[in-house]
């Protein structure tokens, strides 16, 4: 991001009608989206959002509410603008896909879906890698060559059984417990939950000589949509464009990003507080600020989708309130 | 509200393509606004916005950052569209008014602004009665006036120094010291903190054996705005149009409100958490949750104005969303 387009749009801040300092978040932004297209009055117009859809082979163990179907059934949804995050899309005027890296179920081809298929679902990494290497670099790319211009990338995600794996991925980043970190996900019952804990315990335990750096993490513990949203934040972040963090997952999957080459930080934003159990702790580790607390739990995009909302009323704001000079209102004494 | 309809939309959202309870407040929004209007998929069209200003007597103390000819100046700003709420209030397509009830400086007529001029300033609330019973009564009735059909109401406020005075109605209703409640408004320093707080608390000895109801409390400490902003809550609840209540200042003229008239309280809906430093108090005091926190101490309508976009995309989803029938998605196990 540009320093001196941000100290720009700091001072232009300062000569609008309000209170210096009064619209809060709203004029940070704004600043922020002034450093990220290098000029003082930034808009928000194009909008790119991918919902990464994949199954995961820990499923099997019953760590979640629904049926691993459910997956390839979301992903026809997404498609057809049934989905929260596809309503939310259609409101902002985004251009939206869904991305299909590899599920259980059938998917019929749409306009509004690609296809990258890996496999039906990684490996239960409750009892091994849950990809190979080379799997984790098609997941990769795959996520890398949805990034493309634009004032704004969104990442989604779905796949049953994925919040497994996010809590999997940061237990083993952060060196946090199981305990701290393990939530409820769709909404599971406590012996469930206590299942869940105590699977993700085992894996770490399971893979813990190789659980040392943010790649190998991901290849045994991710998801094929989790790389793939890691790959998509890289690329955005190479090509400029800022990057709207949905909730648990894509905090996992920013850790990582993060962690794998640091620079990209600058360019993430944190959408909102979910009220997934582990969310928030997952926040502070990454010293991120959410914009929106809603309890929201939907995953998709959906957080990151509203949160965009907010940013185009900040824009609004900053581009077109009247200065003190315009007006001819007096400055504070 | 109506209890069936709130009924009808809760069973709807359990239909749509999530997890239950996964849009978190989203839902809540849809369902009580489905209560508001009586049927099973309310709408946001109509937004009523009114900004409300006046000047205050206890200004003369210096307890505000800014000249007391603002008020009037900033009455123009919002008429000219150049304000924060004014650039808002066109993002949402409202229908936007400012309604001077008496300044110091001049205002110019403009098709934006409504005369209910009742005079220029209240008394100095530190030494006397804020207003007569006979002003009170006009600020009341022409924030009443403003009430009218429509899907939402937001009020709004301006007035040189009347953090203070919604600091001594919030201190008085809710028997809160003084420090308690006290807060920076505009922006003021430590000393004018001090200075501001100790009025409030020789305001409170003053007036304590006339501090005994809502009404009268308000006539003593109260401003024209803030009682206009009282005036209108009853006035739309009256007419089964909800409220969405601004920021501190709101908040205050919300309690007097809620106390004068204990069956508004379910009409009026709390749009964010502010930075001034007692909100959170007063939205405790009333059991209120309020839907955003962005650090915003504008006031103006702003931050409801903010909210109204997200109540918009909650009920889009409620809308629009895809059933599982309809989608042919698995439910839970």
């Amino acid at each position: 991001p540009s320093a001196s387009a941000e100290a720009e749009a700091r001072a232009h801040q300062t000569q609008l009608t309000k209170p210096a300092g009064s619209l809060g978040r709203l004029e940070s932004l704004a600043v922020a989206f002034a450093g990220f297209q290098g000029c003082v009055k930034p808009t928000l117009e194009r909008i790119v959002i991918r919902v990464f859809a994949a199954d995961h082979g820990i499923a099997a163990q019953g760590t979640s509410a629904y049926p691993q179907e459910v997956t390839a059934q979301m992903l026809a949804n997404f498609c057809h603008g049934g989905a929260a995050v596809s309503v939310l899309a259609g409101l902002l005027d985004a251009d939206f896909r869904a991305v299909n890296l590899g599920c259980v179920g059938k998917v019929a081809p749409h306009k509004n879906l690609i296809d990258n298929t890996i496999a039906s679902a990684t490996a239960d990494f409750s009892s091994a890698p849950a990809m190979t290497a080379e799997r984790l670099s098609a997941a990769l790319n795959a996520g890398f060559a949805q990034a493309q211009q634009g004032d704004l990338f969104i990442g989604g995600e779905m796949g049953i059984g994925n919040t497994t794996s996010a809590a999997a991925l940061l237990a083993a980043l952060f060196h946090l417990a199981p305990e701290a970190i393990t939530g409820k996900g769709t909404g599971i019952d406590e012996a469930t939950l206590a299942r869940k804990t105590q699977l993700i315990g085992k894996a770490l335990k399971l893979h813990r000589d190789q659980l040392t750096n943010p790649a190998a993490i991901l290849q045994r513990l991710g998801g094929f949509e989790i790389a793939a949203l890691v790959g998509a934040y890289i690329g955005s972040a190479q090509q400029g464009v800022p990057v709207l963090v949905d909730g648990f997952i894509s905090t996992a999957a920013a850790a990582i990003a993060v962690a794998l080459q640091p620079t990209l930080a600058p360019w993430l934003l944190y959408a909102h507080l979910s009220n997934e159990s582990g969310h928030k702790l997952a926040l502070n580790k990454l010293n991120a600020q959410p914009i929106l607390a809603l309890d929201m739990r939907l995953g998709e995009g959906s957080g990151a989708a509203l949160a965009a909302g907010v940013v185009r009323q900040a824009l609004a704001l900053h581009n077109t309130m009247a200065t003190f000079a315009d007006a001819g209102v007096s400055h504070a004494d």
